[in-house]
Parts: structure tokens; C-alpha cells; sequence
């Protein structure tokens, strides 16, 4: 058999280190597909003369390109067989990708834990991109669901110790970023770090319609292999589950009407697909300030904000029920950090 | 408010200069994609080789790639409250730009005028898109009918006086633009500017059904951010608004057959969306020569142009009824000029 | 008339060379695109230092990448008016394509045979696609049946003596391809060259459902310019023709699971475009392998391999059934050479 066949619960072992295959190189190209497929127009990552006032060398690459590139390299590995994606801890972004970089994944296994049912367990990976030095540019910790090849004996229950968020003092700046001389007028927004409040909610109002050919164009170019994003067959109304990361990024997309000045995300501090999306939902997103942080970088400071994406109207905010479950529609509830001119 | 609700009537004022965010860098990426998008196949745009054999470094950038990006960037401030887009004029291509070139785009309010049902107004404004030296590569006038916040007073009325075409001598041909071994065989046009007579009709034939996916895939990577082409929720019937300009990249690549001697469009004298475009829609187009002029480079000569995008049959040459207003079924009537090898 | 109606039968002449309109430049951007448009993962096209680590300055352009670019630029030459796409034969890759190549086609006219109805006929061609050096990249002979303009003599029948397949020994493996150091992990596979047994068939598993956006994206994007694909107006069911290069680039990345040792594309041994292909359609594949050769480069063998495409079920290996024909569900039966490490 050399169908990859993918991995079952019984197959990971504690502490085992998972090469992912197929590095990839990133280019312009990836770049004006990621414009194509979301709203996306962050001056940073848009333009090599914005970044370039900022004190970089040149646009890096999107944060999401690479999270995306790394999570797709992780896919036949960790969630072929995944019944569910559970949630992320502990992300940071490590350094910029640049056009030309080639990225390499790896996991390691940091938690097991079988369920009652004896027939699926939850594995925690801490998955680590690399570019072509080796230097790591994303490491972050995924847990998912995953089903037993056979019923068995459980392995040694491990849950690993996650931090609720990220510290504002583990946050990475990119080397030489300097937001001192931070045109407003370019970047679309005039309100800086200190204009955002902790629990400011902002309605980004916008929506995008998904259409199948569009999610499935972006699953692929990340090189995501699970197939209930592209085979029509695997559900009787012929339609096609939105791969979680393209919720994410449509959010983050819409998210400039109002947070423009959110330049670069630093850190990951947890997720949730409360609800799958499917072609036909119209997206829209909210946000809310959870903390304000301070950096050492001239000009730079951060907030860490939830990213909220639904079907339906975002100014109603919504979330979560009395029962305090997730909204029916609500599709993503995503706590992260972002660099932000002070 | 940290959303922009974009600009009303009443926010414009004469003579002001408004920079549009969100500069952005175009590469091979966008090339791609243009080609994906569009059945573009200018022998002029599509390769180095044949660039450089025209005396450029280079393949330039596709001039309406040049043009959705500028007009992308002014959509936020200028037409996010527009009723209608209104009309063109005075467009005129500065010099070429380069893959890895940076655009940003300002406008100037060069006329006001508010409509007697006191609702809405009509706003001119002459956009320039520059390149990161600052030098303009595009220059055009455009104008939209925008809805007023509140009923109130009238601006003064000014009415910009537009030319009716750009003279002939003032197109800007791209420097060095060099005809005089032009390939016909390699751009795939017996034709050159002699054979194309004043008054000459040409039925392009081919047509292209538009889908959702595409025309949502194009006018997101030109960063333009008017909702009606999004989001379904917007009308009864789901379906979006194709972007105008989507149905203007598509008629100037269908008219490839026929038009291949077409190089490269310098001049807009005008265009009208007659009739909305939508997904399902079969996108045909027509051309006839307005006129003819030389210009002082080797070889080129000029055409003016009639495109006529149709839904239907484009060998009907369908325009405006006997009562002088658009038949149902054109979709666009613009006015241009462009370089053939004389 | 300046459209082009392209050629009909009585319009070839034996010997003749056609020049294929349209040079083309190839970058980054058309990979990513490609990757976006099929689930292709194979590590010697995806990654520049895995390419590096092969011997390769870096990563080349895929090799139906190649193939598309040529045969689209032969499609207003040879395919406008015909009915079928008959054959493949004597298809070899001579030389990479990188990044920045522009790619030139030309055809010469091998074969002619009128059909007794007098309203069509077969040609044969081999195409030749050259880079900027005016090196060969690609040739292939393919076969059409076209119509008659009008019902006339018969030329003298030429069937040219073709060869069944292309003999090991005349495969070209690019110059300083090593596999000595191949990465099995990278590659995503650890199966090599001595683990494919004559007669092994793979069933490669997953499926992808075909979009109309995404077909007609990716034949504009080879600026293949028949009408079947674009224009719903030629079928009562609205449905456009799904290119057959599109459903082999299909395939071919399906293959990766079972098939990722196959690096690079270097012989075309016939292909059978079996039934027509509609959006809709969930396409599977599966493999058989034919043969195996030694090459003289390090670490490189060779696997000549059936790739069949089909609808449904790609675990029943559906081919022909007992009168010989191809089963209804079956796409495309493709007999090629791939370069495999050792």
C-alpha cells in the first residue's frame, strides 16, 4: 500500500519529532494570490516601499501565508484522520519570510490523551516552520481529535501545560521594524495604538460571499490534502467544508475597516472553529481589544485582540449563548497579537 | 467609529487633494493572475523576449492592470457611496510600470455639483497613480453620482471642462517603444495601422460566461473594496455586481482577435457602463476605429477605439436604440487609444 | 476579416511550419498559480533548495506547466475548428524551463488523411515549444480531426510512422540532476525506483470535484483560446468543456499520494482524452506501471506509467470494458515517463 493512508491516535507516541514533506518556496506569486483570494490590503505586506519606510527591507511575506504554509505541511501528518480541530496555543512568529524563502514544517508530539470512547483520541502537537537556514519562522501548538485505526489500549494520559495567551514579553518583532515615521494617510487608518481601548469592540461591517472554487484554490495553495475541503462525494449536499485557515484569513481581511493599523501578527494565543462554513456564507468579523502591550521596538506597540467571524450580521457582536456555547453563527473565535504604530 | 462609512456628497470640496491608501507592489504574481483572469494575450505583455525586440527592458506591466490598481485605491474614499459611476475622461498612461514597481494613487476634486433632488450630488475627480519615485504613470478623470449624509445646501456648482478625446499629441508614448522589427507573426496580426480604415467595425467573436469566483478573484486583487461586488446578502437574488472594470479587462482581451496589433493602451477619452454585468452573463465585444494618428516613435502608430462589450451577439454590433439611450443587452462603451505598429 | 476563424482541413499542407503566436514569460507567479489550481506536490517543483539539493540551480518550472504553455499556443493554429483531440505521441521534455524562460511554439505538419465522409480530416503535428535561447524545451506530436471548409479533394494520405512509446534510452534527464542525496522524508514518500514493480497498479485515493471558475482560470491561464471552454452559450446546459490538459494536470497531482517519488515529467508516450470532462464531475485517479528503465544520471531511474483519470471510484481501476472501448466513467488514459530516485 503506498497511499498515504494518513496517521491514527495509536500511531503518534509522546515526544516524537514528525518531518512534514514537501518544502516549499514563496513568492510574488503567492502574494498576489492572497490578494485575489481576501480583502487583504495591510500596507506592510502590500507594498515593498511602505515596508521599506518601516525599516525593512523589502514587504515580507503575509503572516498568514506562512501560517498557512506551515499548518498545510502538518495536514497529512497530524489531521488526515482528524475528526476535529480542537484548538492552537502558543503561537509566535519567529522571524519575517521573505519572497524566495523556502519553508519546512516539523511537529513534535507534546500530548496524548485517549477518550472514553476508546475510539479517538486528542494528540497536541507543537508544529515549527523553518525557512532554508533552518532559522525558525512559526512555532505553534495545535491539538486535534483524531480517530483510532482499531480499538486498544490507551496510551499514558499527557496534557500539556499551555499558557492562556502569549506574554507581551515572548512577542517577536521583526529585527529593524520602526514605526516612528508611520504614514497614516498610506496605511488607511488614522487611529494608533493608543486610540484602541481594552474591550473596544469594532463591527468591521464588510462581508465576502464564499464561493467552492475560491476556498479550494486557497486550500490548495497551501498544499492542504484533506479532502473533505475538494471531493463533493463525501457529503450528500455535494458541498464542500471551508478549510478553517480560509475563515481566518477572510476575518483578518475584513478586519482592516477599523483596525488598518494592525500591521503584523505576533502571537497566537488560542482558536476556535465554533462552526463549519461552507460556499454560500456570507462572512463578516468583529473585533475586540483584549490587552495593550508595549514593545521595545521604536514606535511599535501591540494589542492582542479576538477576531470574531460570522454568518450574518457582525454589529449585533455576536458569540456565545447563556448556556455559554457558541452562537449557531458564529464560525471563528481567534485571540491573537499584532503589532501596531504607537 | 473606527469603520470608514466612506465620503457623502457634502464631504468633498473643490480643489482638494486626497491621498488614497494602501500602496501596493506589483510582480510576476499579478501578471499571472491577470492572464488567468483574462484571455489577455498581448504578444507586448506577455513576454520579455518579445519586449525587448520593441526596444523595452522589458515586458511592462498590462496598462489595465496599471488601471484597476489606481482606481482599486480610490474606490474607499471616492465611490463607496457612489449611486452610479458616471463617466471617464482624460485618461491618459505617463510611462510604463515595471514588475516590482509600487503604485499609490491620489485624487484632486475638480467638480461639484448637487442634484436638484437634494439626495445626491455628482463629484469629478482627476485620479493619479504614481510609481516609488514618484513619477505619474496614469492620469485619468472620472465621476460618480454619491449620495448625501443629510439633505442640506448646495456647493457651488462647478462642471469641469472636459475634452471630448485626448488629442493625439498628447499621448505619451513609453519611452524607447520601438516598432520597426515588430514580429507580426509572433504577436498573431497580419494586421498593421494602415489596414485598419476610419469607420471599420470588427466583431471579436469569442466570448467568455463570467462566474462568480472570477470576478470576485479579480476585483480583490485590485484591492477594490465596494461591497455590491462581495456580498450576496445585498440583493434578492445573491448575486453580486461584476465590477465594471472587470468588463472592461475582459472585452480589451477578447478583442485580441482581431485587434492583436493592439499593443498598449495610452489614452481614455471616455467609457459608459450601460447595463450592469452579472455571474451567468456571456461577456462579447466589438471594436470600430474612431480615428487614426502617428506619433513620433519608430514605427508606432496610434488607433482610436471603439469597445463595445455585449451580452449576446457581438456580431450584431449592438449600441443605442432609436431613442438614442443603450440597448439592454451592451454592457460597456469605451473610448480609447492605443499603440500598433505602423 | 481580421478575426481568425482558424484553420480548417484543406488549409494544412504537408511539411508546413506554423509559427504559434503569443511568446509567453513564465515566473513565479504562474507556480503559484498552478499550485492553487491543482493539488501538486511534488518536492523537485515546490521547493528551490530541495531542487538545490538535487543539483538543480533551482526549483524548474513544472513540467505540464511547460506542456500547457505550448500546446495552448498551438490551439488557434491547429485546434480552433476541431472536433477531437485523437492522440499524444513521441512527447519529450529536452530541457528545464526556470522561472523568467519566455516560451515560443512552432508546428510542423507530419500527417494528413481526409476521412471518407469528405467533411473532415486528421492532422498530424509535432509541436515544439523553444525558450528565449531558441533551445527546444518540449516536442510532442499530437493528432486532431478537423473539419473541412468546404467538402473538396483529398490531399494524399501521409500517416506518419510514430512509435509506440518513447524508448528509455532516448529520455533526456536534465543536465546535473543527482538524486545520490534524495530526501525520502522531504519527497513525502519512501518508496523509490526499486519499489515499483511492472504491473502494480495505484489507486491514488482522493478525488477533486472541478469548478467551472477553476478550469477556465487555468485554461486562460495557458491562454488556450477554444471557445468550448468559456462560452456557456454552446451547450444547452450551460456547462463549458473542461480542457483536457486541465484534467491531466488533475491527475497527475492526485498521483502524488502513492506517486510522489515521481519527480519530473521527461516522456509522453500517448494519451486518450477517453470522455469529456464537466464541472461537477469529482475527478479520481489511479496508476499502472508499464516499465522501468535505468538512466545514466546518479541516482535516477525511470517509470514508464498509465495514468488513468476517472469519475467515481478510482479503487475499481475502471479502464476498458469487454468490447474494448473506454468505460463512460473513465477520463483520461496517459501513458508517460517520469525521472524516480534510485
Amino acid at each position: 500500500m503506498k497511499t498515504n493512508a494518513g496517521r491514527f491516535f495509536e500511531d503518534y507516541r509522546l515526544g516524537e519529532r514528525i518531518v512534514h514533506a514537501v518544502p516549499r518556496t514563496l513568492s510574488g506569486g503567492e502574494r498576489a494570490l492572497y490578494h485575489a483570494l481576501y480583502p487583504a490590503r495591510g500596507a506592510l505586506h502590500s507594498s515593498d516601499a511602505f515596508a521599506r519606510s518601516c525599516g525593512l527591507p523589502a514587504a515580507p511575506v503575509d503572516d498568514l501565508i506562512v501560517f498557512h504554509t506551515v499548518f498545510g505541511k502538518s495536514v497529512p501528518d497530524i489531521s488526515l484522520n482528524a475528526v476535529a480541530n480542537l484548538g492552537y496555543a502558543e503561537g509566535r512568529w519567529l522571524r519575517p519570510v521573505w519572497p524566495g524563502d523556502t519553508l519546512t514544517a516539523e511537529s513534535e508530539v507534546i500530548g496524548l490523551k485517549q477518550n472514553s470512547s476508546g475510539k479517538t483520541g486528542v494528540v497536541w502537537v507543537r508544529t515549527t516552520g523553518r525557512n532554508q537556514h533552518g532559522a525558525p519562522v512559526l512555532s505553534f501548538v495545535r491539538w486535534v481529535m483524531v480517530r483510532r485505526r482499531a480499538e486498544g489500549a490507551a496510551p499514558e494520559t499527557v496534557v500539556p501545560d499551555l499558557a492562556d495567551a502569549v506574554a507581551a514579553s515572548e512577542l517577536v518583532v521583526p529585527k529593524e521594524l520602526d514605526f516612528s515615521n508611520y504614514d497614516v494617510a498610506l496605511a488607511g487608518e488614522p487611529h494608533r495604538w493608543a486610540d484602541y481601548a481594552i474591550g473596544e469592540r469594532i463591527d468591521h461591517v464588510d462581508g465576502v460571499t464564499v464561493e467552492e472554487a475560491e476556498h479550494m484554490l486557497a486550500t490548495r495553495l497551501w498544499q492542504n490534502t484533506a479532502r473533505v475541503h475538494f471531493d463533493a462525494a463525501l457529503r450528500e449536499d455535494g458541498r464542500r467544508l471551508v478549510y478553517g485557515g480560509h475563515v481566518i484569513s477572510l476575518a483578518r481581511a475584513l478586519s482592516f475597516n477599523g483596525l488598518a493599523s494592525a500591521q503584523a501578527i505576533v502571537g497566537l494565543n488560542g482558536g476556535v472553529h465554533a462552526n463549519p462554513c461552507f460556499s454560500g456564507d456570507t462572512v463578516r468579523a468583529w473585533s475586540e481589544v483584549l490587552d495593550r502591550a508595549e514593545t521595545a521596538a521604536p514606535g511599535v506597540g501591540a494589542l492582542r485582540l479576538r477576531l470574531v467571524a460570522v454568518k450574518g450580521d457582525s454589529g449585533a457582536f455576536a458569540l456565545k449563548g447563556e448556556d455559554g456555547k457558541y452562537l449557531p453563527e458564529v464560525l471563528l473565535d481567534l485571540d491573537y497579537w499584532v503589532l501596531v504604530p504607537r
